[in-house]
C-alpha cells in the first residue's frame, strides 16, 4: 500500500494524511457501487435530484470552516476571500443546477406525433435526454472546490442523474477527502443510494478508473499532457467513452490606444490583478497582453506593481518548477525580454510576478506557451493589424479579451471575429478571470482549450453527461412522464413548435 | 493518376467513370476553397441559409430522373419506390432543416444580464451556437442519397453554416458526382460562395481530407473498421477534431408470446420485410429476433418467405463476400443452425435471404455479429427472462424493438429499461427500418452504434457542427443579432427564463 501525503506549499513541508492509495480491488468495488447507484438514480424524479443537489450545497456550507481551512493549508491560496468565495461558488452551482433540472429545458424534450410525411405515414417519435451513467471526475489543483470533488463536473453529472467517482487531486488529498465526506454525508442523509458519490486516491487508481467498463464518461480539468494520457487509456478501452477535458489556455488580451488613453490606470490595475490573482494559477489568466508601443506608461505601471508585489505560494513543486522552466524557454526560444524577474520566497513554492516583453511581430508559438503562475508577456504593437497577425501564433483559448473605446468597435470588428474563432468566450472591456456561473456561460474553446464543443461551467455543462433516446410508438406508461401527452411541466417541442411549461415550477 | 471505376452490382461489370482520383494538391485546393467559403457563410443570415437549403432541395428534385437512374445502376437498389423515395427524403430533410434554422431554437440562445450573484457582481454573458467550420462528409454505400453527398450530414453542416467537402463513395462514384453537380449547381445559382460544397474521390484523398488542418469536423457513416482508421488519422492531427461516426448495429427485436398470439401473421410479414428491405442493407435492419419457442408457426412462415424470395443484388463485392464469411462464422463459432441458406443469383452480387436459428441461452458475442445483408438470426426462448440475459451478449445498437400486447407492458418494463440502455431508439410494435426524419428523431446509440451522444438523423443532427461562444459585456453592434436585447425572432433563455419568439417567422 502506498501512503498518500500532502504538502504545504507555503513551507514545502510534507505530511502524512492517513489515506492509502486506493487498491485495484477497491476501485472495482467503488465503480460497481456507482453502477448500482445508477440503476436507482436514473429512476429518480427531477424534483428528487434537485433536492439532492440542494442537500449537497447545504452539506458543503455546513462544513465550510473545516473545508476552507483544509484547502488553505494544502493549496496556499488565501482562505478569504479566495477559498471561501470558491466554496460559495460550488454551493451556488449546485443550487443553480437544481433550478435548471426543475425547469426541465435541459431535457430537450421533443414530441413528433404520428402523421403523414412526403415519404408516407410517420410513426410517433419522442426524444429526450437521459443520464449517461457513472462519471469519473478529475479535478484541478487550482480550484480545490469549484473544479474538484465538489465542483462543476460533479454537479453536472449528478444533475443529469449520473453517479460520480472522483479522483482525489494529489495536491489537495485532504480537501478532496473532506469534500467527499461533506457531500457523501449529505447524500446519505438525503437518502441517495450508496455509490452516488465515490472517491479514489492515487495515480494508478485514477488510470484504472478511466479504464473501468462501468465508467461511462470522464470530466477532466488539468494539463494537456495528463489529458493525453487519459485519452490514450480511453483509446484502449473496448468501448470508448466521452472525455470532456479542459486542458490549456493562454487567453490573449488586447488593449487599444483608445482604451489606454481613456482609462490606462484602470486597465493597469485590472490587468495586474487578473494575471496575478491566485498567483496566476487560473485557467483564464491572461498570459499575453497586446498593448500599443505608445503605452509605455501603462507597461511601466504594470512593472512597478510587479516589482512591489510579495511572493505568493504556488500550488505545488511541479508548478513552481515548471514556471521557471517555461519562463526560461520564453526568454531563450521565444526571445522575450525580461522586464521583471520573479523573486523566490523564503519558504515553500513562493514566487513574485514576472513580466516579459516582446514585439508583436516576434510572437511565435515559442513565446505563446502557457506558464501556469504569475507571468505576463506584454506584446507591443504599432498598428492593430500586427495583433491580428500575431494571434495566428497563439493557440486557441478559453477566452480572448479586448479593451477598446466605443468609437473603435467598428474598425475592430474583423479582429473581434478572429477572437471568436479562437476562443470560447470573448470579453469586452473586462477581464477573463472570475468566470460567472450562469445559464449562458461557456467555459470551453477550440483545441487545446478543450477537446469538445462543450462547457465545464454553466448550466449547459449538464449536457455532457446525458445522451438522447427516441421512443417510437411507445405505450404511454412506458414513456418518461415528461414525454407523455398531458404533461405540461417542462418546455417541449411538439410537432416542431416550442411550447413553454404551463405549470408553476 | 488513378482512374475511378464503377461496378454494376447486378452484373458485376466494371466500367470507367472518366473521373480521376483527386490529387493531393487538389484536395488542398478544395479545403482551402471550403475555408474561404466558411469566412463568408458564417456571416450569412439564417434566412439566407434556409433559402440555400431549399434551393439545394429543388436542385436535387430537378435532377431526380438522372440521379435515380444513376444510383440504380450503381447500387442495384430498385429505382422505385426505394431510390426515388430516398431522393424525396433527402430533399425533405433539406427543407425541414430550413424550417429549423428559420425557427432558430437550434441556436440555444441564452442571455444572462449583468447582476448581483452570491459571488459578487456578475457581468453580462450571452451565449449562442456558431458554425464549427468546414466539415468532411463520408457517406455510406447503402443510402446513395440520404447518407451520402446529398444526405443528412451535408444538410446538417450547411444548416449550421459550415461548408462541406464530401468524400465520394467508391460504390457509387457517379451518383456522388451527379449529386455534387446538382447541389453545387443549385448553390452557385443561389449565390453561395465557391467552396460551399466540394467533393473528393479516392481513398487516399479521403485520408488527406481528414488530416487537413482546415477541416473542423467529420461526419461518417460506414463500417467500424473504416471508422477506426479515420479516428486514428484524427488522433495524429496536431489539432484533434470531432468525429461523428455511425458504425455498426445489430438491432435486436423481441416478440412476446402475446404478440404472436394476437398478430403472428402481421409480424411475420413485417419482420420479413424489415430484414430483407434493400437486401438487408439498412443500418437499422433487425439482425436478431427473439421469438417464443412456441411460435413455430411464425418461424416456419418466415422461413417459407425466405425460401420463396428471389435473390437481390448486394451493393458491392465486399459486402457480398463478407455476408458469406459472417454467415459461416455465425454457424461455426456462434453455433447457429441454418434454417434457410442463401441462394446466389446468376449474375453480379445477388443473394436470397438467409435465416439462422439458435437458443436464446446460446446467444454469445460470436452469434451477435452484424451481417450486412438479408440475414436474420432467430433466437428461441421459453421465458422472457432468457431474453434479458441474452441481450447482455448483444452489442449496443441504433435501435431495439419489442412487440407485445397491452396487458404485457407492465411486466416488460424492466426489459424495456434494458433496451433503453443499449439503444438510441426503442421501437414498440413496429420495425426499426424506415427511420422517420423529424424534429425528435434520434439515430445514434451507445458504442459501437455511434461514437458520440449525437444523432445523424433529425433536426438535432445540426448540433454536431456547431460550437458555443459566450460574449461577455459585448457592445450590441458586435453581438449576433439573435443575442441583441430587442431581438424577438428566436426562442431564448433570458435570465433563466425560456421565452418564445414573438415575431412571425
Amino acid at each position: 500500500m502506498t501512503a498518500i501525503t500532502t504538502t504545504d506549499p507555503a513551507t514545502g513541508v510534507v505530511s502524512a494524511t492517513g489515506i492509502e492509495e486506493t487498491t485495484t480491488a477497491r476501485v472495482a468495488e467503488i465503480t460497481a457501487e456507482a453502477a448500482s447507484a445508477f440503476a436507482e438514480l436514473r429512476t429518480t424524479s427531477r424534483a428528487w435530484r434537485a433536492g439532492l443537489l440542494r442537500a449537497l450545497a447545504d452539506g458543503l456550507e455546513h462544513d465550510r470552516a473545516h473545508l476552507v481551512a483544509t484547502a488553505a493549508a494544502e493549496t496556499g491560496l488565501p482562505a478569504t476571500p479566495r477559498l471561501d468565495g470558491e466554496l460559495t461558488r460550488s454551493a451556488f452551482q449546485l443550487r443553480l443546477f437544481a433550478e435548471a433540472i426543475e425547469e426541465g429545458g435541459y431535457l430537450e424534450a421533443i414530441i413528433d406525433h404520428a402523421g403523414d410525411t412526403p415519404m408516407g405515414p410517420g410513426p410517433d417519435v419522442r426524444r429526450m435526454l437521459v443520464p449517461i451513467g457513472p462519471v469519473a471526475v478529475f479535478g484541478a489543483s487550482n480550484f480545490p472546490f469549484a473544479f474538484s470533488v465538489a465542483g462543476g463536473d460533479t454537479a453536472s453529472a449528478l444533475a443529469a442523474g449520473s453517479p460520480v467517482v472522483a479522483k482525489a487531486h494529489s495536491s489537495h488529498p485532504l480537501t478532496s477527502q473532506a469534500s467527499f465526506d461533506a457531500l457523501n454525508g449529505a447524500a446519505t442523509a438525503y437518502g441517495a443510494p450508496r455509490g452516488t458519490i465515490g472517491i479514489v486516491f492515487g495515480q494508478r487508481a485514477g488510470a484504472e478508473l478511466v479504464a473501468d467498463p462501468r465508467i461511462a464518461a470522464v470530466g477532466f480539468t488539468g494539463s494537456l499532457s495528463t489529458g493525453r494520457i487519459l485519452l490514450d487509456i480511453i483509446g484502449e478501452r473496448e468501448r470508448p467513452i466521452p472525455f470532456y477535458g479542459e486542458l490549456s489556455s493562454l487567453n490573449p488580451l488586447i488593449v487599444t490606444a483608445g482604451a489606454v488613453g481613456a482609462r490606462g490606470e484602470a486597465i493597469t490595475a485590472g490587468l495586474f490583478a487578473s494575471f496575478t490573482a491566485s498567483a496566476g494559477q487560473l485557467c483564464t489568466k491572461p498570459g499575453i497582453a497586446f498593448v500599443p508601443r505608445s503605452a509605455g506608461a501603462l507597461v511601466d505601471a504594470v512593472v512597478a506593481r510587479a516589482v512591489d508585489a510579495a511572493p505568493q505560494a504556488l500550488l505545488n513543486e511541479r508548478i513552481h518548477d515548471a514556471f521557471g522552466t517555461i519562463r526560461g524557454r520564453l526568454i531563450e526560444e521565444g526571445r522575450a525580454e525580461s522586464l521583471v524577474a520573479p523573486r523566490v520566497g523564503d519558504d515553500g513554492f513562493s514566487l513574485s510576478p514576472a513580466v516579459l516583453a516582446i514585439d508583436a511581430a516576434d510572437v511565435t508559438a515559442a513565446v505563446a506557451e502557457e506558464a501556469f503562475g504569475p507571468l505576463l508577456v506584454i506584446a507591443r504593437y504599432d498598428d492593430v493589424s500586427e495583433v491580428a497577425a500575431a494571434l495566428a501564433a497563439v493557440p486557441d483559448s478559453l477566452t480572448a479579451t479586448v479593451h477598446a473605446e466605443p468609437e473603435e468597435w467598428d474598425a475592430l470588428a474583423p479582429l473581434v471575429a478572429s477572437l471568436e474563432d479562437m476562443a470560447g468566450r470573448v470579453v469586452f472591456n473586462g477581464y477573463p478571470t472570475g468566470v460567472r456561473v450562469s445559464w449562458g456561460q461557456h467555459h470551453g474553446g477550440p483545441w487545446p482549450a478543450t477537446n469538445t464543443a462543450h462547457t465545464s461551467v454553466g448550466v449547459t455543462a449538464i449536457r455532457r453527461f446525458l445522451r438522447p433516446i427516441a421512443w417510437q410508438d411507445a405505450p404511454e406508461t412506458l414513456l418518461p412522464e415528461e414525454l407523455r401527452d398531458g404533461y405540461t411541466g417542462v418546455p417541449r417541442r411538439v410537432d416542431g413548435v416550442l411550447t413553454l411549461a404551463r405549470l408553476a415550477r
